[in-house]
């Protein structure tokens, strides 16, 4: 059994985290951390998780995580960078759910997230958690940067153009559109049910924070800075993410194949027959990318619509996934739950 | 294994059964009918079931039902009347999500369902499958009645104030909300999204089809009739009923401990504290029953607050129980998921 | 022209007040104060007024609320009593939104409002401003309380009954459901979009603060005390409430005629054909009430269904509609809009 | 007054005028028709109209069109063909709702909407009823193809970078997100609440009908034939249409002030202050469209986004628009109520 410590349970991806461990026939949940909340019991914050988690949340300064064997941060940027050393210095496997280890370039990270960081040389120890691209290095891994919802839908729809060299990356567009918990469970006016329902609006065109962990992304695919226009929208649902990607074809392929091929012994990512439109609600509550490719009217631009449920694959169960991979598990262990339709 | 049919999977009882029982350790899903879809790929109308159900819907005339070792029915009322009667004979059992075989009294139901009923005497043996009024009869039927939605809720919300006869029962009021996915799959304009959407209202005030069944159950609670005022609204949610109900208590007791004990031993009901407003969404998904008992003002009012998702508890997840209760199955086989909070 | 003055105009309320007003032929909108915002362009804070509200918000120390004709408090609860008699002292006339002089016994107020009452003496001055009852106390008044959203749903759908003295007062059950809107443009958890989407709970089932002030109004109708149980819930929408409530008849008597003829001169209030089921989005944006009743089975429960726009009928709209009345205008002036439907 | 007539009433295009010209005063309503509901009045159908709207519906056969002095047709696809000869030889005026006469070649209209125009010549004749555009035109006309929603929002939003010539208008992306209305008050099962509630996704991606709607607009602003590529996708809220466009700029210009002096004039076209994310709600229940143009990190592509309510604008008040100038009143006659926020 692994022993499992969560830090920071009180928000989204950490009830959602617990959603996925209760249910992981491997996994030992041993303590889950708030400092505002410490005592309280976790189920009477979450009531669905009553008959399933037991656990009060512990201060931090309680936790011993140090006697877990793999510790998830589920906390705000600029946690977790301060406790990580420490954690990896007693053996202990992290898996970071926050941003602070996802970017390389340590001035870019620092502008985008507006602090100093705290240990630029385990950012350059990190793994990137994708593990349609980075699967081998997890498995190696003692630091996992899990990925952001966005780059998770967004680079998943791209990866097979950018791999294969057949679109103008010099003008990629992202018009991506994401239901109101990736704004997290925090009090804000903006996210209000009177305000976020019945609305549509787009935000931080000016720049958003993913805006250069996907850049990152799609630079590794390719060897080489991309041009990238990235709009993300606010829609009134509450779980999933639905990008839309726009390229420019340089060649003649066939991108059903080209996709098909890409992703088939992926077991998290579905490339549904040509001519789908891939709904978000076909993968509440699961660990699911469903893509699918078109070229309008035979021209050449390339539409790419991608989906994911921002809390499961991008979120908590990506970062479940990267821990069966850590720990050798067979990948789809306590992921494969059938996506709630209706 | 258990070799399951399903008769009429297009609806939102269809494809939640569907989504239950693929995950199901002893089920192997033989044939699922449609007579409007025959031919086509389940996962086609459902993408969610995409990677879990690869089945095609089978015309009802080359279905064979009679190989399976039970059939559940998740029609339209009036169709399961019609088959039953040949799978009994061959020795299949069968579980009807509709509602030909809950009421008892055959002009009741003829009057209330506007048909002639074409079984009377497999009324009689039908055993209504509130699992926590009914283990043991389940246990030994041939022809399950699986209950309506919002009779799951009210019933369990009266039941132990009945059994305990602590409440007046010529006036009980029972005020209920149901998302619109009680509704069903079926075009309409009152549930289309810009009918249903941000707007509330109750329907049905002159009488609704679920009042006689839920006056049989108390009914037999407390060996009489009793009298109720039942009001159904629609609230613009998918999943989710909440039925509030309203009595007057003819004698002290301790109301907590009463409900406590009542289901103490019930794995789908959940008591929760004292002072608790259980939310429809922490039963999303699960095959749960939340319940809160209050005395506001510690007047001789009694409310209690009931929850389930109709299309597990109230529908499909219920039907699953029983199949589990028939063959001799752990009782929360496959029924064990977390709920999906947020 | 009526100057106007609205002093905390950042809420709901308040921008629902500037959307009425900005369309009121009669008033000339002098100031509205915000101590958080102040210098801040109100159609910056409410996009939906660029073109119709030109106004930046007042710091309160600099508002001259004095040279108004008419103050609307769209506060918290304890602010304009306050503020109010140096107002009336200036012959201003005072129109509170919030709960400050509704309770004629200030024990009461003092106990579910959790302060003490600063000015008593003008809480016996103050007149409740549901027209509908008080209309010509209002057009003498010069300190208006505003009825609360849930009072005045259930009041005016109480009224004809109690008036007419045909129910059994001393077991009165309301059981009503709002928006959430209700809850104000106040940041809190529970009022965020993924926490009260896909989603219905009762809340403050062991007492909510317009429960006295519904038993003080139902208590004038009958000249005693009453016995009711009240019980909010929170529905996902964002405007609307809908009241559903349920009383014992104590003689015959045609409900259809009653209810009309009470009505018959009310402009705002609207009772449905027999049989009906009004929707809130019937009186979405307006400030209309619309009630049908219902005697379910012909028996002895009477069931009557009353909406309205929490934030028009239940706020704003009856505020504009008091100060017609104060200001002898036609009371629908600017009242008069279709409601938006779909 | 100005004699009115509506044929096809039942929709929420019919409503939505209704709605409008009940509050217009110079309109006379006279007649609205449905062969399905002859007989019914209108506000049994849609209760918000009680109190203002008292007519029945008209059988077509006996609505005497021909004394009106303009006839609104609010119905689908191929009605309106049929019957606007004559009322045109009567010296009616005719605002087409429908798509009928929005596009002057005929074989691409018979392409796109599978069947053989009544009318070519009247094609030629009719006036696109965009009045930004076309303000001149549209006074003279006696026929007015209504623009559709999509393109609405798109035109207004490209208009600008066009007509100055400052973008490559080979490469147009319009990725646009509408709310349910837009498919109409037509019970068909995709339009559910339970299947577009808390939901999003494309469609039409190989090919929409405003897609040549949109280009015939475009090319007509430059001169030329455009390339674009248009996404419509399905946004869980009831009105609303948000376009997100994306071009490449061709020459540096200051965007904000090109925006600002193009629609300077314009009543209904409100270009958002440098840095804005115009929102659907700020144009709730109003005849208004919101800009708000960008350019990301200060390159050369060039984002739009521009926001209508797409049974206002985008429909019904447009046609009233439309109707204004026809009839040499006001322009904002009727349509200048405030939009609906919350």
């Amino acid at each position: 059994m692994i022993k499992v410590g969560i830090v920071g349970g009180t928000g989204y991806t950490g009830v959602e985290l617990l959603r996925l461990l209760a249910a992981h026939p491997q996994v030992n949940l041993q303590v889950i951390t708030s400092r505002a909340d410490a005592g309280a019991q976790v189920n009477k914050m979450f009531p669905s998780l009553r008959g399933f988690v037991d656990l009060a949340f512990t201060h931090p300064d309680e936790a011993h995580l140090e006697q877990c064997d793999v510790v998830f941060f589920a906390t705000p940027n600029g946690i977790a960078m301060q406790q990580v050393r420490a954690l990896l210095d007693a053996g202990v496997k992290v898996i970071d759910l926050a941003a602070d280890f996802r970017l390389q370039d340590i001035a870019t990270w620092e502008k985008w997230y507006g602090m100093t960081h705290a240990c630029p040389d385990l950012v350059a120890e990190a793994v990137y958690g994708l593990p349609e691209i980075n699967r081998e290095k997890i498995r190696q891994a003692r630091l996992i940067a899990n990925p952001g919802c966005y780059p998770t839908a967004v680079q998943l729809g791209w990866l097979p153009l950018l791999e294969a060299g057949v679109i103008d990356t010099s003008y990629l567009i992202a018009d991506a559109k994401s239901g109101v918990s990736g704004a997290g469970r925090t009090a804000g006016i903006s996210n209000l049910f009177s305000e976020a329902g019945d609305n549509f609006k787009a935000y931080g065109v000016a720049g958003h924070r993913h805006l250069p962990e996907i850049k990152q992304g799609l630079a590794r695919m390719v060897g080489k800075e991309v041009g990238l226009t990235f709009v993300p929208h606010l829609t009134p649902m509450i779980r999933g993410i639905h990008a839309t990607l726009y390229g420019k074809l340089t060649q003649d392929v066939d991108l059903q194949a080209l996709f098909e091929q890409r992703y088939a012994d992926e077991p998290f990512v579905d490339v549904m027959p040509a001519g789908s439109h891939p709904e978000t609600r076909s993968v509440r509550g699961a660990n699911r990318c469903r893509i699918a490719v078109h070229r309008p009217q035979g021209g050449d631009t390339v539409v790419v619509l991608s989906v994911i449920d921002n809390l499961v694959k991008g979120a908590a169960g990506q970062a479940v996934q990267n821990m069966n991979i850590l720990f050798d598990l067979p990948e789809t262990t306590a992921l494969n739950n059938v996506p709630l339709l209706p």
